[in-house]
C-alpha cells in the first residue's frame, strides 16, 4: 500500500487502498458521513473504518477530501484561494496525525466572482485535479451536477475560479415541497417535457419559468406526470443559460444526471467528454498524495 | 345591503357585507380558508359566516374571488383568458345559488406568455380592477407581490396579460429548508445586506446568487444574522430584472413586502403608487357585482 484515500461527505464515506501506480488495493463504502458521526468522534470513525489497513503499515499516510474539512467536518481546512495550481490546493492541505499515521485534509476552493461575491467547493477540486490528469488536458471548462452543480475553468492547469449553482437542492425543493410540486405524479423520464422546461428554462427568469409547470398543469397542456421532467428541464435550463464559453464540456455525471446533462449540452451544442466522478477523485488524491508523501507515493 | 363580497383563499376567508357606493357595512374574516373546510361542505362554512346577513335580505347576492373557484375550491370556475376586460371577467364567472341567494364565483384569468407556455391567477384579477377604478387608471403596471409575485399589465383598462414569478415560495424554501438558510440567524431586516442581494440578484442567475448567501457566509463576509435579507434581496432582484418596461409601477403591498419592493423599485429607478390589497379588493368587487346584479349593485 501507498496511501489511502478518504472521500468523507456529509452523507457517505468511500476509502480506498491505494497500491503502486494508483491501483485500488481494496475499498470501503459506508453511511457512516460526517452527520451519522456523534460527538465527534471522527478518529474513531476512520479506524473503524479503515483500522485493518493502518495496523498492517505504521507509516501509511492518510488523505482526506470533501466535507470532512469543512467547519461541520473533523477538523476545519480553510479554503485555498484560486486561481490555484494542484501544488497550491496540496500547500494548504491541513496536516496532522492520526494514530501515529500522516494525515492531510484537503482545503477545499474559493473564488471571488465578478460580482464580488464569494464561492465556495470542497471535495470537486481534487475530482477537477483528478480528471485533468485521466484526461490529459491543463485547459478544460468542467461540469460536476448534483445539489450544487459545479462549473469550473482550468486554465494552464491551474482551476482558474468556478460557478455554484444551487440546481440540484432547488429542484428537490420544487419537486418536493413547492405549489408546483404538489400536483405532479411520479418522476418518470420525458424527454420531451425536459427539452420544454429547458428551452424555457434557458430564455425566461427561473422563478417565473419553474411556476409555467404549474400553470401549464392547470391549463391543461402538460400532464401531471411530467411535471418533474418539465421542472428538471428548467432547472437545467437555467444553469446553462450562464454556462462559461467552450466547445467542449468534461460532464462528470452518471445515470439520470449524466442523461440529462448530456442531452441538454448537446441541445446547446457543446461537446461532451464523460469522466467518471470516483475515478477522478481517486486519481486527483494520487496526484495530491505524491506531492504530499513524495517518498511514499510516486509521481 | 347590496351585496356581499367575499375573498375566499387557501388559509383565509374575509367577507364584507357591502351598502350603496362600495361603503363596508360589516366584515368578518377567519382561518376558514378552503383547506380548513373538511368533507366540501363549503355552502355551510359560508352560512356559518354570512349567515345573519343572508337571513336579512332574500335577494342579497354573494360575490366570491380567490381560489374558491379553483379545482381545489368549492365550484371549478375556468379561468378567463386575457387579454380581458372586467365585462370579459365576469361574464366568465361561475353563476349558481346559495339557499335562495344569487351567487357568483369570479373565474380568475390566465395567459400564453411570449414562449408558449401558460400563465394563471386566482383572486389577482379583482384586484388589478380594483385597483384602476380607486386611481382612476386606464394603463398601469401592477405589481402584488408574495408566494406567488404577479406582474401585470392593464392597457386601455383591459388586464393585458401577466408574469408569476414564485418569489415567495422560493424565498421561504431557501430560508427555511436549504443548505444557504441552515447558516441564517433570524429573519431580521439589514437595508444594507437587501441591497446587496438585489444587485446580485438583478445580474446573476437566481440559482448561482443565492449560493453566495452561503459562500459569503463561509468565508466571513456575510453574518449569519444578515443572510434573510441578503437572500430577500437576491429573490427579488431576480424578479425586478425581468419586469415589465415601466416608469410607474402600482405596488400592491404592506409591511415589510411594501418596503423591500418599494425600496428595489427606488433602487432601479421607477417610481412607486402604493394601493393597499384589502381596498383594492373591494373595490373590484363592487365593479365585478355592478356588472353582475345591475339592478341591486350601482356601477
Amino acid at each position: 500500500m501507498d496511501f489511502i484515500a478518504v472521500d468523507w461527505g456529509s452523507t457517505r464515506f468511500r476509502a480506498w487502498s491505494m497500491g503502486a501506480d494508483g491501483d485500488v488495493l481494496d475499498s470501503v463504502e459506508s453511511d457512516t458521513g460526517l452527520k451519522a458521526v456523534e460527538g465527534g468522534r471522527f478518529e474513531a470513525a476512520l479506524m473503524t473504518a479503515c483500522g485493518d489497513w493502518l495496523a498492517r503499515d505504521p507509516g501509511l499516510p492518510v488523505l482526506m477530501s470533501g466535507m470532512v474539512g469543512s467547519r461541520a467536518g473533523w477538523k476545519e481546512a480553510p479554503y485555498c484561494l484560486c486561481p490555484a495550481d494542484l501544488a497550491a490546493v496540496t500547500a494548504d492541505a491541513l496536516r496532522f496525525e492520526v494514530a501515529g499515521h500522516p494525515a492531510a485534509i484537503l482545503p477545499g476552493a474559493t473564488c471571488d466572482d465578478a460580482l464580488g461575491h464569494a464561492d465556495v467547493m470542497r471535495g470537486e477540486e481534487v475530482q477537477i485535479f483528478g480528471a485533468a490528469g485521466l484526461l490529459g488536458v491543463e485547459d478544460a471548462v468542467i461540469c460536476i451536477p448534483g445539489t450544487h452543480s459545479k462549473w469550473a475553468r482550468l486554465e494552464g492547469g491551474r482551476l482558474a475560479g468556478f460557478e455554484t449553482h444551487m440546481t440540484g437542492e432547488i429542484f428537490a425543493l420544487l419537486r418536493n415541497q413547492s405549489l408546483v410540486g404538489a400536483l405532479a405524479e411520479g418522476d418518470a423520464d420525458d424527454p420531451a417535457a425536459f427539452r420544454d422546461g429547458l428551452t424555457h428554462g434557458m430564455a425566461a427568469p427561473l422563478a417565473h419559468a419553474a411556476f409555467a409547470a404549474r400553470a401549464d398543469a392547470l391549463r391543461g397542456t402538460l400532464p401531471a406526470t411530467s411535471i418533474s421532467a418539465f421542472l428538471s428541464g428548467v432547472l437545467i435550463g437555467a444553469e446553462l443559460a450562464r454556462r462559461p464559453e467552450a466547445d467542449e464540456v468534461v460532464l462528470m455525471a452518471t445515470g439520470i444526471l449524466a442523461e440529462r446533462y448530456g442531452a441538454a449540452l448537446d441541445h446547446v451544442g457543446a461537446q461532451v467528454r464523460f469522466v467518471d466522478a470516483k475515478d477522478a477523485t481517486r486519481a486527483g488524491q494520487v496526484r495530491a498524495a505524491a506531492t504530499l508523501w513524495p517518498e511514499r507515493v510516486p509521481a
